[in-house]
């Protein structure tokens, strides 16, 4: 859930000097009509790894808005007196009244986060406690509070720098503490443990805002900005609809996913010959180790229209005992599918342990077509991603290897082979009015591609994305990375 | 959560003849309804305790409605076959599409359950589960299925004679295997277990609807008459309210919680004065035990209008060291304190441990007042059940002791308080005509009491009823029952 956070956000200087004074009066003036209204309570909890900005976020927020009506609570580990009190009572006293705005610097996920990292408490307990927060955030938002969750995050090595920066600075070496120092030590355990906090607790109505904090500015407008639209949401839904959900938030930085892929790479024919037969064949004995009837692959295709998934779905096959694959085109639901729940013909089609189900198109339509194209409802799509995660989980603990790759090509290299399949006869089938139109919301879906990355590639079923400008790279990495994944698990077993 | 079961509720025939036919039909109305409009799909889990009468329920079901849009899947312990599928899967292939309805006798709690109680899996595991399985449902309903989930209870007793009878009878022999008294021996387990498991998925969108087993004419109509009400209020309510709450079910029968009490309990004036002393001398003793700072206490007082709610707690506060309690009695919320979740104003009284918290009237005004008088719409109160049961379970957790009294008096008795209060000049302060409004309600409020009891007595957090048409038998239970409460607590310290 960090890729997004990891790829170096930044925004320049005139676009903050532009940007920030509309952001800070739109806030303002947001703020005004929740009071005057008395519309509900704004809770923004911060979150994050050291380091990220937490603070100095938190002090932006107060110094944009009126200080009248806002509030801010440090809330790390419990002192000994709050330990008497039963643990969520600190947190209840704080909360912010209707009209009014609480931001909680540390928060209930702060003491369950550490005690399972540093505390040595197990896994119940840290199930339990998932548990718990799920059913607070659930009464909180259906009493109404507007619940924000961000999260900032940096990599491994950004902290590291960070960390050495301040150090160096004789103005902000105070800042940083042994304590720091011996967290860093524990960045991995950290970090895979909240990954996994992060993907149970985030809901449409209260999802987890990831942010990446090595640049200031950016932090700042992408803070503001998701506030001001989620509040603006839900002062703008009808009265009663207590649970709109929080939608992603607008891209501040021209940066993402998919856009920040190196569509040159490419692979001569010859070299494409080499490792393409070297990984099916490598695909091969994979498909029939002793112990792949305990595993199993889950194979999803998604790119952009002519990216090439047929072409890498078959180089794949070819590797495969036909008896133990199966290839899914999935096209729009029947009557029969829309009358059940989106994932029931998702879920007729997976296979037992010890086999390969490849999915050309899958259950991501929920977050793409069916969003771009609105035919579900925002409050749907958006909490789609978290019961997709929930779906993959499930196919992961059962044991299958879960592989999920994005076909990413850039508009031109669309056009060139939408035109070339114009003018081959064989190929014009291939070709519908329906990719044109597609192309005409080429932007809106690279914003659905990367809100879908950021929201659902997690440790145990990751996005793959493959620059598949050319086709020869592309099928080989989709092979190589499918053989690693599956090497990986038996390994394991 | 069990109470109401193990009252032993019965229908007799001359009811059950009048009242059978009625459901019936309008069963079928609603059935077909349903099916025309394609309008949502029904799923009806069905579990509980062996010999319950679960498969005569679900046969009784079959043969009241169209088979042509209603399936019965029998889903107990996956076969091996079944196993090599993630868990999920034999599930989600037998959900119904929107418009039919489908039973399913065994279901995703099966396996957790049983395996916590016989397959020797941990804490960790059951909560791993119970997220799941809570994820899961809401997805579902999310979604638009109407999902009932009945529990078939019999009480270890009933449990032991109903598995007799069915040996004794040669008919019916075959139906009582080994493995029914092997999990018979487990009977309190299972218990323990199931209510943990219970509290934790019972929510507003879909509650646990806890059945008694005994009789079956009661079954019946109480499962008939519970799909129906959820059935007709899903079909009337607003399009697009997917998630419109499932009600607690109408009684089917005159027995309940609160009218099952002997009032005629009484003490003479010396018996009460012996008992008195020594409760009250107890009391103070275990509030100065060395480790009741380990713990605390968390009472609750309910009651009808005139009940007697002051008496008894002033009888329990003259036991205790003034510096160590607080009585908090609870009138109408502030404005404030309608700006926040009703919650908010009572976190804010809880104590640290150590300490006595003493609440005439409570957060229980949520599931009377606000739901007999209409001050909080039907779905919020209704989530209000769980959300209790969570705060309480807090406390319980923290180390609290949480003792709930209900005081219970006649409607004739109540009438005679009323008319002595107007009649003594010093008390007449104490009867508003709020008193005699309420009272003209008196049959909506023994339906919101009992169902309060039903679905928030809990094995940490027990509801005590108090049978109070005697003032100095009511004192007494109270103070003992607070007593034993206490004493077992610091003994397990």
């Amino acid at each position: 859930m960090f890729e997004s956070a990891e790829l170096g956000h930044k925004i320049d200087k005139e676009t903050w000097k532009r940007e920030q004074p509309i952001v800070r009066e739109a806030l303002l003036d947001a703020q005004f009509e929740l009071y005057e209204k008395k519309a509900f309570p704004v809770v923004i909890l911060v979150a994050g790894v050291d380091g990220a900005g937490k603070g100095e976020t938190v002090n932006l927020l107060n110094a944009w808005m009126d200080p009248r009506t806002i509030e801010t609570h440090a809330l790390e580990l419990p002192t000994p007196e709050e330990r008497r009190f039963p643990p969520m009572w600190r947190f209840w006293r704080v909360l912010p009244r209707a009209g009014k705005l609480g931001i909680l610097f540390g928060s209930w996920y702060t003491e369950p986060i550490l005690m399972r990292v540093e505390g040595g408490l197990d896994d119940a307990y840290l199930e339990q406690a998932i548990g718990d927060i799920n059913r607070f955030e659930r009464m909180l938002t259906d009493e109404g509070t507007l619940l924000l969750k961000f999260w900032f995050h940096l990599s491994k090595k950004a902290q590291k720098k960070r960390l050495k920066k301040l150090e160096k600075n004789e103005k902000t070496r105070w800042r940083v503490t042994d304590q720091d120092w011996e967290r860093f030590e524990k960045y991995d355990d950290f970090v895979h443990v909240s990954e996994h906090v992060l993907q149970r607790t985030s809901h449409g109505y209260a999802p987890w805002i990831v942010i990446e904090g090595s640049d200031e500015r950016y932090r700042h407008l992408t803070v503001g900005r998701t506030l001001l639209d989620a509040m603006r949401r839900r002062l703008e839904a009808e009265s009663g609809n207590h649970t709109a959900s929080v939608l992603p938030p607008q891209p501040v930085s021209p940066l993402n996913v998919i856009e920040s892929l190196d569509l040159s790479k490419k692979l001569d024919e010859k070299e494409y010959e080499d490792r393409l037969e070297k990984a099916q064949g490598r695909l091969n004995l994979l498909s029939r180790h002793e112990k792949f009837g305990k595993t199993g692959l889950i194979a999803v295709f998604e790119g952009n229209d002519a990216a090439g998934k047929g072409g890498a779905i078959r180089r794949v096959t070819a590797a495969l005992d036909a008896r133990y694959y199966r290839v899914f085109r999935i096209a729009a639901p029947t009557d029969e599918e829309k009358a059940h729940s989106y994932l029931w013909r998702f879920w007729r089609l997976i296979p037992p342990l010890g086999y390969v189900g490849i999915f050309d198109r899958s259950w991501y339509g929920r977050v793409l077509v069916e969003r771009v194209e609105g035919f579900a409802d925002e409050d749907d799509w958006n909490r789609g991603y978290g019961e997709i995660r929930d779906f993959e989980s499930e196919l992961d603990s059962h044991g299958f290897v879960v592989s999920k790759f994005w076909l990413s090509i850039s508009k031109d290299e669309q056009y060139r082979r939408f035109k070339a399949r114009e003018e081959t006869g064989y190929k014009r089938f291939k070709l519908t009015e329906e990719d044109w139109r597609n192309r005409d919301k080429w932007d809106d879906y690279v914003r659905a591609v990367s809100d879908m990355v950021d929201r659902t590639s997690t440790d145990s079923a990751p996005w793959t994305l493959i620059e598949a400008e050319d086709k020869l790279w592309a099928r080989v990495k989709v092979i190589e990375t499918l053989c690693d994944r599956l090497e990986k698990r038996l390994e394991s077993l």
